[in-house]
């Protein structure tokens, strides 16, 4: 079942909930049908179980406006919205310091669309990077599961073309010449912490 | 409207979605009939305009069953429950630093009770603090209107005593020998960040 709501993103039921849809995704053995947002979160619980780092995903915001309770432990909403996020989906703490990142995926190959990302996650990047956290993307091509960690200051670059009047996507040639490439395993899946540890001063 | 869901959680509805239910609340000028929440919410706004701290509160994680979508732009969620939440509610970055915290009050005048966190939240504060990041709960005696910041090391002995067979409520004057008072303002309201500067190494 696919929906999109009023923010433009697109949603498909599973049995956790909701995710990012995919269309036409490719099977391979680093990625069985999973989703960039799936693959996060085992890579997530990896680094937790490994107490290497603890970042989690933040819920999908909400806006309650009706629930009914039959009785005191059973709490159904009926009536809610999509709202908004105000930030970015994923963050949490390695070695002290503040973690933050958006992570998205095209089923272009050639271009990175920028719409992926809205204005308000962009300026809370902003916040991020001014107060000294680590702040990023995760890019991921859906049809060649190439994955890219690029920092929020080079992605600021591209979006500040896109406002200026240029492009409204960034050049694949773009992200590999300034992203750093994420290598796929198994265990963790997505190792974006290594990345982080060479890119960021901790 | 009251409700209690699975966790235990009581929550009353109002326009912005739903809060934490505070019965008989006193009002006065630091207070106006406002949340807990609702201070910190305001406060964390403050910082954020303020360019002091980027803090937010997590959405109220829901597990979504059915939704409704008539059409493209209008997706009504018609089926929903609230899920237990995996970690604190509050978290983001000052100066570089993690910082993580929850905040809980109560109406009891002489103690805190710690069935107002749960085992999971206490296991994700353990989990932050050996990350090296700022772990804290921000206490409200809601009859009083005095706040106290807990370092989440000192909740854990008073949560070890309780697992020990001691009591379940943390003492008023317990608090007051370890905890941190915090004044209550106007601008922000709740300046917890003040207290997090004297009492962690930033």
């Amino acid at each position: 079942m696919d929906l999109r709501y009023p923010n433009g993103k697109q949603y498909t039921m599973n049995k956790t909930g909701i995710n990012k849809s995919i269309a036409s995704k490719s099977i391979s053995y680093s990625n069985r049908g999973m989703t960039l947002e799936d693959d996060l979160n085992v890579t997530n619980q990896y680094y937790l179980l490994n107490e290497i780092a603890v970042i989690h995903k933040k819920p999908t915001p909400v806006q309650i406006v009706h629930v009914d309770y039959k009785s005191r432990s059973t709490a159904v909403i009926k009536e809610a919205y999509f709202k908004q996020p105000s930030t970015t989906d994923y963050n949490g703490v390695y070695q002290g310091r503040y973690i933050d990142f958006e992570a998205k995926e095209t089923n272009n190959t050639t271009s990175f669309p920028l719409q992926n990302f809205h204005e308000h996650q962009i300026e809370h990047m902003k916040k991020v990077v001014a107060h000294n956290g680590i702040s990023f993307v995760i890019l991921r091509f859906a049809k060649t599961e190439e994955v890219f960690l690029l920092p929020s200051s080079d992605l600021f670059i591209f979006w500040d073309r896109m406002l200026n009047g240029g492009r409204k996507s960034i050049k694949k040639e773009e992200i590999e010449e300034v992203g750093h490439p994420i290598s796929l395993g198994l265990h963790p899946r997505i190792d974006y912490i290594q990345t982080v540890k060479k890119i960021f001063t901790i």
